[in-house]
């Protein structure tokens, strides 16, 4: 139930990836036939990672992860482009690669615009645009959120981009895969992907930047990558993560009508079973699988425990900041105070996921918050007034 | 003969990544127990990667490749030294991670300074000496050489530097696992490897710091690596970065012996079999498994191509620069005319090798090389002459 954190490599994934470990072992860039049959091999996964999300092949530089991804496209445009202007527009609930490659760029003496997101989570459009100035260089905005599930409206913000010559990126780890992802429908400039939240295998991402646009390499080398980032190919990676991407083209409606169905039946029954459990995100425009609340009168990390013992692996706020941070960012970007903030709960599902094991969870939930509760000061002063 | 630019995965390393695609699958900083157990894991791995090169657990970072490492070091030590200072100093026959890394910082107001290297490819001690100035706060300069072999003086480098106050880096990915690295042996700061070059994965590698040394993380991002390096850790790029470097520390003796023996017979092959070929790099001191030749009057890259046809698997410049660049900057460095350097060729061996391909390569070579040079403008002038 913690999917966001990281999904399992499918099986005919693992199986891709074998051969190129010690059979087809060689360096892509060798001038002999082994090299450049591998080299064949990654411009077959360019281009099945670039389908998934109506790309060219071209268009799709690899990275070892979503964070990589995030600061090659935040740094790259931001250093490449220092001389048209040093302001970035980001959200306040950016993803940490996100919202420390901007930081880095502070110190660089860039201007960083923090946009605050409503109850939902959700930038409002009008607001973007008073705020871009003639020194803006880049907006970045996520486009599904991990911990809220909540959908941005990302074409919307990213015609206002368009509109006026500001590059437009959006961290897309969290919904490719989960819903249609298309950067010309989004009609973004960049846009990070990740393998982990894929079925994929960690250690390996990709950025989409429109075009030829411009990216100073976050990790320089040789000519790997068009020159965009040195280091030798992580082939198996590579051919991992071009697998993850043939089969999420193939799965993703069944895939979204079963999540949305198991998010329906966990959302109704925490409502129906538990009092004063607040759903955080939007209502409606939610990653399918995506199930975040705020609980009241229970610490998250004591919960999370306890449904550790019932065999239910959950999440409280994101994955890194778990250990990190005492308040979540997110929560407190969306008006929770930081006293039901604590209580924070999220379930991702994924499509290994069955109806029966969120009935299960339902069960162990409310036996699990009612003992919490039981031991809650606050929730006895609660319920007596 | 290749084994410069990739090794084959070792059976027991694929072996021990497996279980980490879809059993153990979390993402190591989730609170719940399968988070834990494995970061415990990547704790274990991040030992025996230690343990190869004399180092302390808490002193590695992993990263995504030998370059990320290099990337990580020279931009990670100047970005945060940068109120100290805004000098380095590298060689000039670094690897293109190192020399673009540095280039990049020229851009954010840097000085390096390039050292020249003897015909042999060493740097000169008193030359380092002479160069460092108050404003130097790194130099770099790598442990062994990819395209030539040579084997630095490391140690009384890094003594010079140690005793000026001034960090010193070391590139030695082509040297951990052929040759014994330790750190405090090599009196080094900075120390990467990769896993490419070990009988590891791709997409791994990893950059020793000593102690506290404070560095600016290349990749921004969550509390990963102790804040050094953003991303979900690449939980089995990890685990076989562990196991290989178990495996490297068990074998080099014997691996090491092997290769001195095969390389003796190579090069005293060429000697005797072929006329107008110059060992390149130093004849002693370097990699065993290392054989680099600049051949009169032939091209490196048709000799390749020639060799191919017969199985065999050979170089010439380095991987990454084989097809960016028409004369290897290495060989320029040391001294090599460039219509001399065009006759280039690599043999790099690994433990898998035998003397019976060895004496198969000397066969071949010697018919390839009369076969080219018999097509040779040059070779028929140089023969009348």
């Amino acid at each position: 139930m913690d999917h966001a954190s990281a999904t399992p490599v499918k099986k005919q994934v693992i199986e891709s990836m074998i051969p190129y470990f010690d059979q087809y072992f060689g360096n892509p860039s060798t001038v002999y036939d082994m090299g450049s049959k591998i080299k064949k091999v990654i411009e077959e996964q360019r281009s099945n990672v670039s389908q998934l999300i109506g790309a060219k092949p071209e268009e799709i530089v690899f990275t070892s992860s979503g964070a990589e991804a995030n600061n090659l496209a935040i740094k790259g445009v931001a250093l490449a482009r220092k001389k048209k202007g040093k302001h970035i527009i980001i959200s306040t609930i950016e993803h940490h690669s996100v919202i420390n490659s901007a930081r880095f760029l502070e110190r660089m003496d860039f201007e960083i615009t923090f946009l605050p997101v409503d109850k939902y989570g959700m930038v409002n459009p009008a607001h973007l645009s008073r705020v871009i100035t003639p020194e803006t260089v880049l907006v970045s905005i996520m486009h599904a959120n991990n911990e809220i599930g909540t959908i941005q409206a990302t074409p919307e913000l990213a015609d206002i981009c368009r509109e006026k010559g500001v590059l437009f990126h959006t961290d897309a780890v969290a919904s490719v895969g989960n819903i249609p992802v298309d950067v010309n429908v989004l009609n973004v400039d960049l846009l990070s992907l990740s393998g982990v939240s894929l079925g994929g295998p960690k250690g390996i991402g990709a950025l989409y930047f429109r075009n030829n646009l411009r990216l100073m390499p976050l990790i320089h080398g040789g000519i790997q990558e068009m020159g965009r980032r040195g280091g030798t190919e992580n082939v198996p990676g590579i051919v991992g993560l071009g697998k993850a991407s043939e089969l999420a083209v193939e799965e993703l409606t069944d895939k979204m009508n079963h999540l949305q169905k198991l998010r329906k039946c966990l959302v109704d029954g925490i409502h129906e079973k538990i009092g004063h459990a607040k759903l955080t995100g939007h209502p409606e425009k939610r990653l399918p699988g995506h199930a975040s609340f705020c609980i009241e009168a229970i610490e998250g990390e004591s919960l999370i425990y306890t449904l550790t013992h019932e065999g239910i692996y959950s999440n409280t706020g994101s994955a890194c900041a778990s250990k990190a941070l005492k308040t979540s960012p997110v929560l407190m970007s969306i008006g929770i105070p930081p006293d039901i903030a604590q209580g924070s709960v999220v379930f991702t599902m994924n499509n290994n996921n069955r109806i029966e094991e969120v009935k299960y969870v339902l069960e162990k939930l409310s036996i699990a918050v009612a003992k919490l509760r039981a031991l809650s000061p606050i929730w006895r002063k609660k319920i007596s007034s």
